[in-house]
């Protein structure tokens, strides 16, 4: 045991009415919701980089927090390890995600990198079975390093699709052996900067080739879990190709991968698109791509990704309603892609930040599931849609542009509107939240 | 001839030096360049809407232009287009675009509706053929009227549907009889308010198998447009399904039109949507899906669609270099969806808007021309990407991540980042402004 | 009574755990929090202008609402105050408020719509002395008419000027003989469409005299009320001189009213300019100059006033606590100045709408208030400033630059920062919403 | 001589037909234009921070630039000052600004810091004779170290109070010292990340009281230099209470320093906070605060502060119009604080970038100076506002309702309104261009 947390709890269930800090006021993993433990629907994870590798910098800013890990080298980085296993235990997350940048000291080589990268994830994998915590996903980290400054598999130079190829083989290769659940890419310098020196055409078949490649070896290797890309519209490019759902569905048909991957959905991301974060969680349902999501707020005032912990239940309730509604989580899970503020300077403030986090997500699944159970809601959708369920209209769907516009003329059609009810709509949802 | 341009000359080129606010200082329908006349370049559309149905309300006014053609009936309706193609012979602009609800008084049922559309599109063919004055293309309002408040194809009233099918037909008829080089759709309703009441399955099966229909129609009546999809991420929905370019990629390739349909970008859209104008263009461009442009600009600190029109050299010719780069119009053009502002009241000002944008677009058009025939912006962007001409590089996008990463560590692979050289390209760019 | 609102209940409160929709679940006007009744606190008011005088347009489409008090005369303004009247009783709201323009059929001169405007507080005053309704302010329509496009106080024509000064007189005596709590100002075209035409210096001084008038004439009269700015940064015009509170109150500081004038904060008007809704009330209260609130919500993803009823319990929560924190209302009120969606066509959806609205209200003033009584969050705030309580400190603010920067060198200050504890103060919120 | 720009000549004005990439094409110093030299209008600026502080990261990646004086040290903190000097010397511009952060190496102490500084000072000065550059102003860094991460002048934390004020006294000594013609205060911590923790009244006390001593100190000494705020909205605060100018006003007024202090106005903050560059330009010169500017774009796609490089010549040109028409600079200048994008790796980018900022700025001044001899801009300005120029309509402002009132009825006033002639105007401004 580090004595970072030190005097910490674990933290238990205790109920709404508890004012101890350091207990669950609405999380309690064996509770049953909809016939499933509410660990089992959450499957709440937390994300290494954030936690335990962010500084605590900010563009007009440098480091503000001080850890006992920050330097070089492995006996450090298993330092790191150690604590993070601690935090994943005080809170009881049964899942974590990591990059490979998160985790293991940069080599002088990319074949120094990838053995110690194996080297720390045989480190995870004892902790992983002392404790029981689990792999949500695991990801390569493409985009700090500056060689990577103008892309990984989009970049103008071959030599970085090609290490970057090496190191997506190398985290996936980890994720495996680790039995994540998922892999996720994320493509922060996949975009552009200016427009000027770009070739969008070349640069979507890089892409289109890489993730096929990323599709081919998962299935080579017999990786069991869902490939992952993660939208994001620009931050830190100007403009990034995974803009969002609808975008990253397009491409993927473009390439014939929609069977094959799904996307890891962030509600700040969602944000920075000009979406609602239950928007897209729909859409990919609607597409049959929806995976898993990112945890996390932003702040509605700033225009870029503030990643702070999530603690509006209202918001969260209703992203929660639509993974319901597609039918829960099957791979994926709740990641808080969430980092403390930059004056949270306090082991205690992570915990808490979690703590609060988690409680919000549950108080707010909880209420969905209600809302879902209730079934108003959706009874209420359906009504609106009747009219279709008619075979006329359905018939109608197969027909043509004269067929339809004899009928118009001939029966006289003149459609008068109906309400469309949305603050009692509202007003319903608030008697659950 | 009415008189409400009493006294405005037909508008002439006269050069840059030119004092006269009611002349060309850039435009010159007739000079050549890169071999082919700047009108056939450019293809200048006016938009019936803006500049003749519109009364200039805004959400917190009403009516600031007193039009004599403002009211009921088919005589007004007439006097509006001896007025409108005045106005198209005053700026010698070779085409318009109109909507149905722009030109008809709209009939107490469908078939009225229609008829009274036929009697003005005789109207319209007559001065048309007195004028040769063009049509880009034609449109049906769907979005205006109370029927279509949850929608037009999406609507979860079939009888809407329907309603919305049969005009799109009368709409393709008239823009077929009056020889439109393109027909577009834009979904000002095809979107949603409120998630809560919204079946986004159901309602992007209806508006896949409406355009269907619409390419069929198309087929059957030997209609040789093309049919646009005009993107929009809001406004006046909270969503609209076809929120930008990559949006409509995504839809076409789902129901396998992306052969069949093409999209009409406007540059107040592509801002709602987070990219700027030449984004959208090049995008489209290298999907193979690009079509033609609705030529405005937006307020940057406005947060809706302020539909100006373009003033701003350096912009518009970004947007007319990526129109180059992808060979130029077809069938499509530059159509002013563009409105002068509520405060413009007098006839002048409709003609000086337009005047100053048809100049705006001409100088940046020669500009945009002049930094192509130059060549050093290609030749610096294929540079950048010449590591992947070598055939090694090549064969990598065919190999796989075993393969490459092998390779990674036995060559000792470790790229060094080159200079992005934005700067430079900007100054080059201002060069040719 | 009419039937408009046939069969529609007065609106009782049940309790959390009913279902009816028709009943609060939250809002008890007679429970008395902190010592004082709910009522009394939230003292609710409805606007005239939404919920009676508003047709259902958007920028994209024109009315959608029937309602049959729609059209010209007075006959019809008086079927509209009965049904105003009959929906304050169903809700049971307090107050009301308006603007000239909405109660009155304007008239062919100015002296016709002051008549008009007098009748119809005469027939106000009747219901408001039957029902118990009290007026909480009034205000002028100084932005739909068309002679208002370019301003009213700040128009270049001096004519325009004298015509708002003659309308702000009527409307101050209309507000002081139904015995208006407050009188607002709202300037939606004092601001400028494009600076070219905008000479600011000269439009500020016409605003500050204007203002100044107003205040006269308040003492002149004996009005007791209070004069309050309603900031809005944009929309309609492109920049509204009134952008927020701090702009306001530097207004006010330059022509001496800071004593004598007071804000109207609203919620979508804070947002647009960049604002948290809390963020504005507590600079508001900081600087003296707090006065009232008008309770709406903004879509995030939108970027124009969406004016939709509140339904965000945590959000409106730190509204009201910052209220709470500056003493409550005095003269002021929450009004909602929110609009019902287009589609909501139903009579049913206006109740309801404002029940869920009130009932949002009541919850999060709940919430508000036991934090309050709690103390926690108000302790801790007093702690991280604990350092400037001690004398020397204090001492520093009347201090120099030399002085202190011997100081510093001489004791080798070396300044270690503390948490700002942002997540657990969020969490601690948390217990409460 | 340092090696780092070998080969780079000094750039020459070649005009606006040469190709040679390191020549101005439009910026020659010693053109005289309105009376004065050109070098004598735009009063350039380099900005050491961004040039040759700044690594190259970004919030998602590390420093991407090689530079040989990076690292900690005297001797390293000399030759970035050799470079920086050659840098001016190349560029020819007249004067540089900087950061005690930017110059000197972070001391143990506050001491040693300090002493360091007065070296670097010195090192300076003997640049400065030696090479005519001088110091268009000066500041201190109190936002990048972890001291003021809670504020400078309005931390909670008194300590931090008094390391600020010795800090800008060490910073004001140094100016003064260097003959700078401003100094300059931003606020980047003066604001908050969370209002739960913050105590508005008590921070303002405090800023308020850190500026008058600014001020008081500036006589003690007789610096004859202007004291300057820069306002930002955010970033990175979530809030900045120097928002926008119009809230630096009401704060100056506050604290009864509107005749002591001005303003720098930067394009990117005024974009930030919702106004475009000229509005506050324009509004602080309307308030008589106008002071200097930090010419540099924002991206409109990116809700951050992107510090480009100046390049779109229409907008600048609004900026230097609204400048010239308050009479030029005084003591301020055009400072770039833009920085080259992480990816512009090479010396030559760093000269590229300011080139052709410097010849964009050029230029757009040009054609400002032009439109205003033209005067036909002011002369539509003035006639828009004639009717005020009347005896009786001045009169009206020293009126009061009442009077105003009966005249309105008396004469029957029914005010028409006029065009705004927008587009005209905007049609005027691009005959400069």
């Amino acid at each position: 045991m580090t004595d970072f947390f030190n005097g910490i709890p674990h933290i238990r269930h205790e109920g709404p009415e508890t004012a101890n800090e350091f207990a669950f006021r609405h999380y309690n993993p064996d509770e049953v919701i909809l016939g499933k433990r509410m660990e089992d629907h959450l499957r709440f994870a937390a994300a290494y980089w954030h936690s335990f590798a962010w500084p605590g910098g900010d563009p007009f800013g440098g480091q503000t927090f001080d850890r006992p890990w920050f330097g070089d080298g492995m006996a450090l980085a298993k330092l790191k390890a150690d604590v993070a296993f601690e935090m994943f235990a005080i809170l009881g997350v049964p899942y974590f995600c990591f990059h490979d940048a998160d985790v293991r000291p940069e080599g002088a080589t990319f074949a120094e990198s990838r053995r110690n990268l194996e080297e720390i994830v045989d480190y995870f994998g004892a902790k992983m079975e002392a404790t029981g915590t689990r792999l949500l996903w695991g990801t390569a980290n493409l985009f700090s390093h500056r060689r990577f400054m103008a892309g990984a598999a989009t970049n103008p130079d071959p030599e970085v699709f090609a290490w970057s190829a090496a190191t997506v083989k190398s985290c996936m290769d980890a994720t495996m052996r680790l039995g994540g659940e998922n892999y996720v890419l994320w493509g922060g310098r996949e975009g552009y900067e200016t427009l000027l020196n770009t070739d969008l055409g070349r640069e979507a078949e890089q892409a289109g080739r890489f993730l096929s490649m990323v599709v081919d070896y998962k299935h080579r290797i017999g990786f069991k879990g869902t490939i992952l890309i993660e939208p994001k519209p620009q931050e830190p490019s100007k403009h990034q190709y995974d803009f969002d759902v609808a975008t990253v569905y397009g491409f993927l048909r473009r390439f014939g991968l929609e069977g094959e991957v799904k996307v890891n959905i962030e509600q700040g991301h969602a944000i920075l698109a000009g979406h609602s974060f239950e928007h897209e969680i729909a859409l990919a349902a609607s597409l049959g791509i929806f995976g898993s999501i990112d945890m996390n707020r932003n702040d509605y005032q700033s225009g870029w990704d503030t990643d702070q912990f999530p603690n509006n239940g209202p918001e969260v309730m209703l992203a929660f309603y639509e993974i319901l509604r597609a039918g829960g989580f099957t791979t994926g899970g709740t990641n808080f892609d969430a980092k403390i503020r930059r004056q949270s300077l306090d082991p205690e403030d992570l915990i808490l930040a979690h703590v609060g986090g988690m409680d919000t997500c549950a108080r707010a699944f909880k209420a969905a599931a209600a809302m879902l159970a209730d079934g108003t809601l959706e009874r209420l959708r359906a009504e609106r849609y009747a009219g279709w369920d008619r075979p006329e209209a359905r018939a109608m769907l197969s027909s043509d542009l004269t067929t339809i516009a004899e009928r118009v003329e001939r029966s006289g059609i003149n459609p008068e509107p109906r309400s469309g009810r949305q603050e009692r709509l509202e007003n319903l949802v608030n008697r659950f939240v």
